[in-house]
């Protein structure tokens, strides 16, 4: 039984379709009301939102790992915002939670169109993703086990993901995604109201979904600066297969660098937070993964 | 004659394409090497460039008013900056200025393909754009006189005008952008070259351009907040044309606005820049100007 679900945005100040969606939902409640749980709505980070910048002082959705939510010594904006909020939705694996799930709205300036995000391995937050692809066709799922403790915003609730939309500029406002991104979020309340009306949902048995490999980082000279691009052959061709040999990188000077490893899905293709982090794109394999059947 | 022709990239410091052109010419200053003037190459604001912001306080491409470059009581980041550039690169309205023609690299989240904004009316500036319209004939050209007075980077020298690429994200280097941005450089220095040279350029006598209008804000509430968005109809259409009656926004309420106006070319949709500083898109009207031939 869920007895509640957290709807976030705002957790990068400069993805707009989070926060605007939040902003209507907050005008708007009776779009949310279900008959058997509550919906919160809450923007994470209204600092960075207010500057429209990814964050203040660091990536708060990189923020709730257990060891830094208990570290009393971390005063950057992100640390204590991070805390205050596991204090709200959490905390962070207790045994009596304040949020059942929460699904948290990000866009990207990939070519990622409708995606999820998910690190969580619940049943719930499995069935709960089946329902969604049931539902929209063209959702995609990428698995995410690229950090050694997911320390996502929805990793204060037992169940969860992202949702991430794309390809959007930071900072600015796609009609078409926005919609989307919208009707996915009552697909996902009419699934929580069915699951626990304890509904026969139908769910397919498997789902094919993306399961993060490794990250590719740009070619970069010794200060770590950039020295070439995503080539133009592979920008935008989120969730297609690279091989050997494929243009992989355009050097500044011109000069094609080619894909050297095994056939692998490339995502995150050319997203803007990520030139700090130090990658251009993940790579990541077709998988076949099973749907708890009730 | 043009004795030098200053190439400025980072005058928003999140516009990748210039900033990246420029760092390749610095370490390859041959390929911009022309036998009867100089090029000069300029980041032009290496702090929000390291912050991969479009500014650190203000807008510097509205920074070079004649008014704000003689008042010595402005102390933000962008009015110093202004006047150390006006110093290097001007001085602006001198009779001997250190620089005859400035083209200073932008991108743009809109759709904008390669055009050039354009607010100088000098024979030669608009011959080189002639010269550049009749070797990439996709180039558009955008003459803005929005403002009082052109306070742009390029109003430093008589000669001028900035390149929009689009549609990229603040943040983010496309190949192929980059790759075009390059070659309309190259096409730059041959026509400073051949007009040097007094060489018959065979230019068209006219020129199709779009002349700026108006801007057109998005719907706000009270606190100046948007609750519209670009309607998904008229995202990505920069240089077609809007009637009366067409969908123009979309509240956050899903509900259609149409546009009242007369029939306008739309262009700088969506650009994320333009949220703070209240518009949505700009509105033109095309036009055929002369061009002089010698």
């Amino acid at each position: 039984m869920i007895r509640n679900i957290a709807i976030t945005g705002g957790t990068h100040g400069n993805e707009l379709t989070g926060v605007y969606l939040v902003k209507k939902w907050q005008n708007e409640p009776d779009l949310l009301k279900r008959s058997n749980f509550e919906t919160i709505t809450k923007l994470t980070n209204e600092r960075a939102i207010k500057e429209v910048r990814r964050y203040v002082d660091h990536d708060l959705n990189r923020s709730f790992g257990l060891a830094d939510l208990s570290k009393d010594t971390l005063d950057t904006h992100e640390a204590k915002l991070a805390k205050t909020l596991n204090d709200e939705l959490g905390k962070k694996g207790s045994d009596d939670p304040k949020v059942d799930f929460i699904v948290d709205l990000h866009t990207t300036t990939a070519n990622m169109g409708l995606s999820i995000v998910v690190s969580n391995a619940s049943t719930m937050t499995w069935r709960a993703i089946a329902y969604l692809c049931k539902m929209e066709p063209l959702l995609k799922v990428y698995r995410w086990q690229g950090d050694v403790e997911n320390s996502f915003v929805d990793s204060m609730a037992p169940h969860g993901f992202a949702i991430e939309v794309g390809a959007v500029p930071q900072g600015v406002l796609r009609a078409d995604l926005f919609v989307q991104t919208e009707a996915l979020i009552y697909h996902l309340l009419d699934y929580v109201e069915k699951e626990n009306h304890g509904d026969d949902l139908e769910l397919a048995s498997t789902l094919e979904i993306y399961d993060h490999e490794t990250l590719v980082d740009y070619p970069r000279n010794e200060e770590g600066d950039i020295v070439a691009m995503v080539h133009q052959e592979r920008q935008d061709r989120d969730f297609t297969l690279i091989k050997k040999g494929d243009p992989l990188f355009l050097t500044l000077g011109n000069k094609t660098l080619a894909y050297e490893g095994e056939p692998r899905y490339t995502l995150f293709i050319n997203e803007a937070a990520y030139y700090e982090k130090g990658f251009a794109m993940t790579l990541a394999k077709k998988k076949t993964v099973e749907i708890a059947i009730k």
